[in-house]
């Protein structure tokens, strides 16, 4: 398999100046925080594998904290997932020779069939920086020269507000992490939401499309906060009626009521969370991140927040998750739109797709987006990182 | 994926100069008429898929005529049949934001979620004309600023005449077109054929082999007519039994009657048709098309024809049709060539094959063929077209 | 499917000057001996098919002997073995147009279909000279224009002495021979081999690893002899303890004992043969040859060879090959040693990763390997012969 066929070709990058290093970034943006595991699903002294960004990651929880190393021992490149052998908490040992290195800090402390070695103390494998908040594990997936940026400036704004009570579920879906991101914060798409449950079951408004006037968003670039577009609904023009010339042929859901019943915002953010405020329903935010797996696979990580005080609320918000956020929007709104980005990947899994497309005046956030994603990239990840 | 890959490299079409162009045309001929369906098999209303020299097509049969459009939405390269939604007769809707089409010259009329957008009325999905003749939906694949030539010209002659009473099946066979189309004109192949089932049921003569004296046959390639390459059985030697050495391995099946036993030509004609002169039977033409479907598929359509009067005779061949010509003719004999073709895409999928192959003068005709379509190809189907 | 694929880069090999035509090898050395098959799977008369190094073979016996040629008929490419036809001992016949060979010499001496052919008797389809020793079909995979070396030049030493008695069976394995080599040459992978059922079954000692003082290796490179790397373990340093930190976490097997219990010795041959002195116990020696099929697999043939005197003895250690040497030692030992090149091809299956290890002492033998190949190789395997 030739290396070549991950890169995306210069003739195509040089087409689209103001967005290039997205185009580029078929495997994800480097240097970037990432979530890649729920907490609940890391007990201690277990070890898991993620895949993030190509690059093939091991995590163990070793007295509470995890640690990420990569899964690639560094003598004949074989995994350490094949065959798993930790002989000491902090350590773990390659199955072929007995090469150990620390979970902490991927120093070859050890080679079993070769205690003599010189390389024993020299060398490292990859470790991976590893913060844990919200529930999920963040891996940052970046070069070993560069110091991790604060997580907060990779999530969305609010995500890491104390009083935001959080629920999150994980799935892996068959497309490009970019084509999930413009699924999630285009305006128009809410058209194949038209008949999901969650309509009825939160009495919501739910129009078949709507856009801001003259593409009106605003773009958040300020160092060190997070980069993202932020679209506020407030001023949108909104469509209820689809026709056909003079046919209605589909319709939204307007309901007329006192208290507000619609989502007030969507957001997208560096380098790959959503952030959609009063959805599912008035005072629930909800949060996805995108996380690339490979180039045509991500990590759908979705989560509902809601800003709780005593025990009580938040054990009824909990309740509310499993009975209600979780298969009324994440299994049922949400599947619809992993049903469209699978069927997006079958066109844009060719990079001179980015070129054929035809976007029109409401795709104007997805252009805002690829630009600030060209501009604040720290990196493009490529296959020599995988 | 490299697009690339299904480009034929220029180290090797720089060494056919007489037949550059068919070696180029992996992927069919541009500009060209190709049977896609059964009319049978397209009812009123009835949406169905076609894919043709790798372009994904969509067919509607709307107040019987059927209208053709290229799958996929200008938007963002969804395909419409993943979900099909037609409001209207006239007008497709893609189901990802409501961007509505017109069936009969793909102009977008409308779209549901965006209805103000100055994209409506200026842009156009690609539509495919569409002529249905014989029982079948013949599409033309080419460039949108060339005017389709007739029909007839990319049809074997006879094919069109009137009093011709045609019956059809269509398969899909795992070998790209050209190999399919080698192997139906192949004066010699008939060696494969001579235990079939065809030959008793009919009181037939088979040789094992034959081909015209030095290699000569008639090239047909006058403007406004259809091109082909014309191979008379009347003056071919014959060969009725194989030998290795001395010894008689094989035999073909030679009968002494008063009445003729042999088909008596076959001939290939551009894009891809060929017709088989008093085959399976005296007074019977044997017809079959080799429509690109990729690089290493085609589309095999096959038709038995009969010049008939009367209903009654009409109602026969049917019955004839059904019991003899398909099971026996279609399914047995032809049957041989499918496996045939499928063993010879193993060598020829490699585009370095057709260089490597060792012709001999039996297959004379074959590069004349293949001389011909370099001549007049009218285009040649690249990835770009996908 | 671009043949360059199969290609090494040049910006690769050119990174390792010492062993670049081993690296080029992905598909084997060419002008070289191989094992293809046991003498015991070749019935008289009997066609068998065989891959060696990408190239597509087929063998029959006749009389007594093996022949072999190419499994593809010059004139379309394809395949004799869709459909075997043999009209004659001595003679292949094509299924497609009647083409048909003399098995001996692949001479073009008939063509069913067209017996006037210029090109009867002016063609040949390549042959491979073949051997029969031990047990062994041995094809010659080389340059029509090479005069084949003997045989005893292509295998370990001792291998072809008389009164070695040798018992063989041959699995097939996902991964580059190369890999398959080293793995079996590699003085530290014992440490995979330590809770083998093998250990107890023999009484043996088995370390979990050795490795000689500063690499020193037996460089065998003389004119007309086997050329290979022969690695005494008289002088290794050997290690029975693996321990991280000071915690000794797993043990080799140490016995005491008056009579010897270990492996005495391990060396590697060109193309692909390792042989290994007294193993899998005192006495007797194991021999393996590890054949290119095509880049991700390889034959691996087994054999374990004493030599004996008398039937009584012969008889004894055939009993003993069924009963205790394939199971406890092929089919238990040397299965550990499949999934360990199985886990490397995973790495190595891009050509970048020979740069991406990080070897250390213990691995010096193996680059001693890959020098001698890169020395003495007749010949790359290259896209073009397969």
């Amino acid at each position: 398999m030739s290396e070549n066929e991950y890169f995306v070709e210069e003739a195509l990058l040089s087409k689209v100046p103001r967005w290039r290093n997205y185009l580029a970034a078929k495997l994800g943006l480097r240097n970037h925080w990432y979530p890649v595991k729920l907490s609940s699903d890391m007990h201690e002294g277990q070890v898991v594998e993620a895949k993030v960004c190509g690059e093939e990651i091991l995590l163990k929880r070793i007295n509470g904290e995890v640690r990420a190393i990569r899964d690639r021992c560094l003598h004949r490149g074989v995994k350490f997932s094949k065959k798993i052998e930790c002989y000491t908490q902090e350590t773990i040992t390659c199955w072929y020779h007995g090469f150990t290195y620390q979970w902490d800090d991927g120093r070859l402390c050890d080679i079993l069939a070769s205690p003599e070695s010189k390389a024993i103390g020299r060398r490292h494998v990859k470790s991976y920086p590893v913060q844990e908040v919200k529930g999920l594990v963040f891996v940052y997936v970046g070069d070993d020269d560069v110091k991790p940026q604060p997580l907060s400036e990779d999530v969305p704004p609010t995500f890491l507000d104390e009083d935001l009570e959080l629920h999150c579920a994980i799935y892996e879906v068959e497309s490009n992490w970019r084509v999930a991101c413009e699924n999630g914060f285009d305006g128009l798409h809410v058209y194949i939401h038209r008949a999901s449950e969650l309509v009825p079951d939160t009495m919501r408004s739910l129009p078949i499309g709507h856009l801001a006037p003259s593409g009106e968003v605003e773009v958040h670039e300020s160092d060190g906060a997070p980069k993202g577009v932020y679209d506020s609904f407030a001023n949108h023009s909104v469509v209820w009626e689809g026709k056909v010339g003079e046919k209605v042929v589909v319709t939204g859901t307007k309901r007329e009521s006192d208290k507000p019943t619609r989502t007030t915002a969507a957001s997208l953010w560096m380098p790959c969370g959503l952030r959609v405020d009063d959805f599912p329903d008035q005072g629930i935010t909800q949060f996805e991140f995108y996380v690339p797996v490979t180039e045509d696979r991500h990590l759908y990580v979705m989560l509902v927040g809601k800003r709780l005080k005593t025990d009580e609320e938040r054990a009824n918000f909990t309740h509310e998750f499993w009975n209600r956020w979780k298969p009324v929007g994440f299994e049922n709104f949400n599947a619809q739109d992993i049903e469209a980005r699978v069927a997006l990947q079958e066109f844009y899994h060719r990079d001179s797709a980015w070129l054929d497309e035809m976007l029109i005046e409401g795709d104007t956030p997805l252009i805002k987006w690829r630009e600030l994603c060209h501009r604040h990239a720290r990196g493009i990840q490529k296959p020599e990182h995988m």
